[in-house]
């Protein structure tokens, strides 16, 4: 096979794409910065029970494993940058006040999670701790709508859910854990004959609760009609009233649309309270998940309140417009002439981009765009458009 | 073992050190900008053997190897970009002039370079590809000390050497490859009883003047030495007048002090002609090395010219003053006060950093640094120093 075959599913990011990333990482993390969330750097790899501890079968199956020459220990190339944050929440920072975080760096992943999706994301996330209430919820949403603003995404879709719901609903059912997380799957795939089947022996309250749920995916009227549906469930009542107030917060932000799915469970073991999806208009894949996830820290030692988002800059780089190349300087190449070097190092230190035509190469410059020359008039090196 | 307990050579980068290298990885992405380097970002796992084609047993051993689960086929995590930059340029760029690349990212190492080192280095560098002659050279040279000025580096010392003189010195001698690695290794460690005997049965000519070579390090005076003792090889003559023209020109562009080390081969499989260190001030471990490696695209189907620098973030930033913090401003809470939110939002969109006091933390936010508060007097928000 040729040296230049790369992986299924992992590819080069060529001079175009790499140089919008770049300005949308930078965009995103300033946005964050803005915001007060302080920036970490966690490790690519890590032992594999600190990756995984705690987190659950899918990211097991998503993480590459390899050996540590050192230890003879296990590792794994992270695969969520997530879990490692709230390591530093708990054990390294350990600060008793609200701890803001931020971070963005690539995440590997052994299997795709779709027939295009790349096996080397770049995450970026946010994360708050030690808030429990749901101003932390918002300002969580507000700084991931702000950052994919920052990146050129408009007419966002806020899809609001809240796990607490189900849990709710569940609360009152002896069933065996292996039928709860088919009820899941059931409720997450909206099919409803495995859903009767499933919960027939549930009490009736619960089962036609859940019934209900599977068509609570809609605009603000779903709020009403799932009060009206779970009136006997007062945690679940509690969960719509924050929903309620979320999306009249983000009604007075104003430019952003909200919906509502009350059974779609996506990442349901993690999530251990509000949880949103931001979708552009138009496009079928989420741009942004986040939400509620207060237990994560616990197996660091330190369970404590914690609400992020996360993303995928290289998918939202495929979605907002590509914002146009500077165009560069062409400068003639001397190792005499102090007064063109003066002029080279003036330009760039002015942030313009100065390509010298090397001896030998006057004549191909064109493989980058330039649209001004540096030209020699009268004695004096002047910028001249081409 | 407890779950925060990170693999030998392996850290977190907290808050106020990710700063600081996020702000040095944009100098440096900018500064190559300015020259007119295009970003490239090449995946951190590839094919083993794309990884190691022709790049020696040194860099087999740094690299993490693991298995890719969708082909059963041995992969690699990178320890060194530069193979895969020369991939992108024979392969996927194909240009049939000048290309001038740059990247920055993290390169994996399963084991580390010293007894401090990290297993994480990132790595940032650029790479001009289809150009032979010593512009080109002079070029790398340039950008890296200006790198390096633009990351708060003052006073370099340039480091020159050529392993072509090394090679010319050799030329005429005919000892099997396993005595040349070890004349290789005696010159790298400055150990003339070892070079004696291996040197034993050389042509006098060629003896001789590798012994001389063992006392040529130093400033400039080397140079009239070196012309003197190799006056019987023209080809170590010719690597001795491109040293002294890179040296002459660097005088030109001023505050820069160069020295030469013409016995140091470190990298001597992997360089081809001229080949630069550059170490800070008082500091033993070079921050950058660079050179000619014209052969580093053999192996993807399409050898020309190449010459290149890289070097390691996480050690520029232990050595280069750090910037101080820009503080931020504290801001009250409100879901109901659009005048705040407002304020808030221009402060922000200022690029002001605005932490606000969630409800019931608005004593402890002094984990961030504010020197200023958003407060409202007589109806408007204004900030004030604290």
């Amino acid at each position: 096979m040729s040296a230049w075959v790369l992986p299924d599913h992992i590819a080069d990011v060529l001079p175009s794409e790499a140089r919008h990333i770049e300005e949308l990482r930078r965009q995103l993390l300033d946005t964050a910065r803005g915001y007060g969330y302080e920036l970490v750097m966690p490790p690519l790899i890590e032992h594999l029970e600190s990756l995984l501890s705690g987190t659950g079968e899918a990211l097991d199956l998503q993480t590459f494993k390899l050996v540590d020459q050192l230890s003879g220990r296990s590792m794994g190339l992270r695969a969520d940058t997530t879990p490692q944050v709230a390591r530093i929440d708990a054990h390294l920072l350990n600060r008793q006040g609200v701890a803001r975080l931020c971070y963005c760096g690539p995440v590997l992943h052994a299997r795709p999670d779709g027939p295009n999706a790349t096996r080397e994301p770049l995450q970026f996330g946010a994360e708050l701790y030690g808030h429990a209430g749901r101003e932390a919820d918002l300002e969580a949403l507000e700084l991931a709508l702000a950052a994919l603003r920052a990146a050129g995404v408009r007419d966002a879709l806020v899809d609001l859910g809240d796990v607490r719901i189900v849990h709710a609903l569940l609360a009152g059912v002896a069933a065996p854990r292996d039928t709860l997380e088919r009820v899941h799957a059931a409720l997450a795939a909206k099919d409803a004959s495995t859903l009767a089947v499933l919960t027939r022996d549930f009490p009736p309250a619960s089962r036609d609760a859940l019934h209900a749920l599977l068509a609570l995916y809609g605009d603000v009227r779903v709020l009403d009609e799932a009060e009206e549906a779970f009136a006997a469930f007062p945690e679940a009542l509690s969960a719509l009233a924050g929903l309620r107030w979320l999306a009249g917060q983000l009604a007075e932000l104003g430019g952003v649309r909200v919906s509502f799915d009350l059974a779609d469970l996506q990442g349901y073991a993690y999530y251990s309270g509000a949880r949103f999806a931001i979708y552009a208009d138009g496009a079928n894949d989420s741009l942004a998940r986040g939400g509620r996830y207060d237990e994560v820290g616990a197996v660091f030692g330190r369970n404590r309140p914690a609400v992020g988002f996360s993303l995928d800059v290289r998918s939202l780089v495929a979605v907002v417009p590509r914002p146009p190349l500077r165009a560069a300087i062409r400068a003639p190449w001397s190792d005499s002439d102090a007064g063109l070097r003066g002029a080279i190092a003036a330009l760039r230190a002015a942030g313009e981009t100065v390509v010298c035509a090397l001896p030998g190469h006057e004549s191909e410059i064109d493989e980058f765009h330039c649209d001004r020359a540096l030209l020699c008039t009268g004695g004096r090196w002047e910028v001249k458009a081409i």
